[in-house]
């Protein structure tokens, strides 16, 4: 017979030991999450994509520890929309933000629409914002008004000032909700937003982090600081890329020395494609130079546009021992998926309003095929094309570019194309004729799609 | 006092440690080769090189062993030529070959030069051939005839026979000097070549050796061997490239096999850039489509033509314990300057007449810069342009394209072109108005040089 004293002793030791068994936080903690989304990176401006001379040693070193995604498109070839898309996991159109925000405009993407940072506030995470925002500029609609603790940098674009856009309100560096630099320096900005997502590393280790690194460069005009110019075999546009190159080096350095590096998924992409097809107005105005933009590799079109130059851009992700080293993934998949997968991963709350992105975990750590069947190309209101795998069909005005888009009013002249993207992912052979069958199976697609998302399709 | 026998005895002591203080044979042999040079692969066509969807893991895993160069020229834009200027490490007018030979032609590489396999013979080395050869078809004038002890291969390219080549004389593939097979599958070659070399390997390791494999693919018309049809992302040409880059890792295998990893200088590089200009006789005549042509990724121009595109090429070099891991390097250097460079390594006989390439180790060893000052430009015996590292002059005929180039009378309309390849390596910025004084500075470079070769120039 037991006493009660030896008991009430066993049963505690049992407790004790039945805590101790479950796996916690220590032993098994949320990912810390660097998410970088640069401004108007081309799909071939980074080593590893085979730019021709600007190098890239540290970014072509996460590539070589995680996976490099050569089929990642982003829900936009447009700032502002692109962003919504990853901060919502939802097509723009979708979220309610298909096109760009100037620095007058009033609101920024809908309240009713959760962000990336509050999903993952909710469940205990640290969260930070450094660089562009682009997704609203007034009250209520600013970074730290939208789940992020913190905040350094460019409420919109760096050439959204005279001379490039006509606008009375100056371009200001914020600090959370206030201007802390009249005049910014914008040889500074990739320094200062690094330092910042340093510190913040540095200085939150008691909870997991989020920190979302949204680089001014190298959207036009572009600036390197002072230690970077001139030192590029790629020219001024490398001396920008090779900058952020190393500022990533220094962010990879710090996670190791911290010992973050295994629990930390770094990711590295861009908003949309480069800006290739400059407007005259880039062109006459000082320091813009015409080959100031960057490449989309041997993709068509660029920035603004529904080729794949305009979608398709770098994607790095990093996460050892968890990504396997030195893939390489031809999948097809998208930011919302990236969006859906840090949901996943954190163990978020399950979004309030239908997400479009999928979990592509298991295409991350297992190599498995993309859960994606189909990706929808917007161009503002307009649905421009659909992707299924190996066909594209594009049904889009003649007159496809930035400042085009700007001014459409729907019956500019149009032109339908079909491209095989595993033969040809250059799109230099419409094959529309040769094959009306996946015409007809395409369209119908981009018919139904434009039907739920109340998209404009053009005949 | 010593003895005599004693002092006989230290003598040989001491004779017997300053023979095994010498460096032998056995603690530092000289350095076995193999060079890949792939026909018409262009800049863009592998994984390292940003390749949109085909997969080089292989290739991809050599860039990083090794050094991955991104200025590194051929010294023509077509087949013949480039291999003249490879095997004997001086432009191809000088070697006496400026244009492509056909299936017909008589004679070949002049017999008073000296191919890289005869020089490498001279001090020791086992030489081997696999796969196009295109430097003479004749006797006297095929690969045995001029240093390689073995040969397997098509003694020009794929396509000279009936439809796309009006010729009697049959295709066919040759061991040494004989035909074996009459009528050749050439979904075959690839593996054919792959195996040969690694039967080379594995039976003659008592002399150092040099493989020189010279795959007939990706040139038109290509083909995959059965195991690779169909399974990459990249479409029919992404199955004949995914199939090198498989059979680059079985040779790799077999080197690490037989414990020659170290003791190898593996190298790959092309012959020139991608057939993407396809001349209209192509299209029409299958299996040829018209999207079979390589990649020159961002590059202008392809194959035939004096744009980047033509004549920069991928070049991975492999040489562990030599060459530091990971490294890419934009240094302008060509494939005469490896000629040069492995003369070097085996110690090789002074050329017997001089060289075009320069000794370029201590780029690749050392990350010194390129010995380089210029680079020429030649389109059979027109010489087109010049590069000194930044600028590029450029002063050819408009019609610049691989079917022109086969009818040109020196009377075409010419075009004068400068580019400034720092900024803008894609050539799309035409900059000779805007500095005559490069435009002065090139132009008489290109006056000197014709002059020193005996090309022609347009004005």
């Amino acid at each position: 017979m037991l006493n009660n004293k030896l008991l009430l002793f066993i049963l505690l030791f049992v407790s004790i030991s039945l805590v101790h068994a479950q796996p916690t936080e220590e032993d098994n903690p949320l990912p810390n999450i660097v998410l970088m989304f640069i401004d108007d990176l081309g799909y071939g401006d980074l080593g590893c994509y085979g730019h021709p001379t600007i190098r890239t040693p540290h970014l072509d070193q996460m590539a070589y520890e995680g996976i490099k995604l050569t089929s990642f498109y982003v829900a936009a070839s447009v700032c502002t929309p692109s962003r919504a898309a990853l901060m919502t996991g939802r097509y723009p159109l979708n979220a309610g933000l298909p096109g760009n925000l100037g620095p007058d405009s009033e609101g920024g993407l809908p309240l009713d629409e959760r962000t990336l940072a509050e999903a993952l506030k909710e469940v205990g995470y640290r969260t930070a914002a450094y660089g562009k925002w682009h997704l609203g500029a007034v009250p209520d609609y600013m970074p730290t008004d939208r789940g992020f603790d913190e905040y350094l940098g460019l409420l919109y674009s760096n050439d959204m000032m005279p001379p490039w856009v006509n606008t009375e309100r100056p371009l200001q560096l914020y600090r959370n909700d206030r201007p802390i630099e009249q005049e910014v320096d914008q040889t500074t900005l990739t320094q200062q937003y690094t330092e910042a997502a340093i510190d913040f590393i540095q200085s939150n280790q008691e909870q997991p982090f989020f920190i979302y690194l949204a680089h001014s460069m190298p959207h036009l005009p572009i600036y390197a600081s002072a230690d970077y110019q001139g030192k590029s075999a790629g020219g001024d546009y490398g001396d920008v890329i090779e900058e952020i190159d190393s500022r990533v080096g220094q962010i990879a350095k710090v996670l190791e020395a911290e010992g973050l590096t295994e629990n930390t998924l770094f990711i590295f992409t861009s908003d949309n494609g480069p800006w290739r097809n400059m407007p005259e107005r880039m062109y006459t105005t000082e320091p813009v130079e015409p080959w100031h933009g960057g490449s989309t590799g041997p993709l068509a079109g660029a920035k603004g546009t529904s080729y794949e130059g305009g979608f398709r851009v770098p994607a790095l992700l990093r996460w050892p021992g968890q990504i396997p080293a030195a893939q390489v993934s031809p999948e097809v998949c998208t930011s919302m998926d990236l969006h859906a997968t840090i949901l996943k991963l954190a163990g978020a709350q399950p979004a309030p309003k239908p997400l479009d992105g999928i979990d592509i975990l298991p295409l991350l750590t297992e190599q498995a095929p993309s859960p994606r069947n189909d990706f929808y190309y917007f161009s503002g209101e307009y649905l421009d094309a659909v992707r299924d795998n190996r066909w594209k069909l594009r049904i889009a005005a003649k007159a496809d570019d930035w400042i085009s888009h700007e001014t459409m009013s729907g019956d500019e002249p149009t032109l339908t194309e079909l491209f095989d993207l595993h033969n040809d992912p250059f799109e230099q052979f419409n094959l529309a004729k040769e094959h009306p069958e996946h015409v007809a199976r395409l369209r119908k697609k981009m018919q139904q799609f434009a039907k739920e998302t109340g998209s404009a399709l053009r005949e």
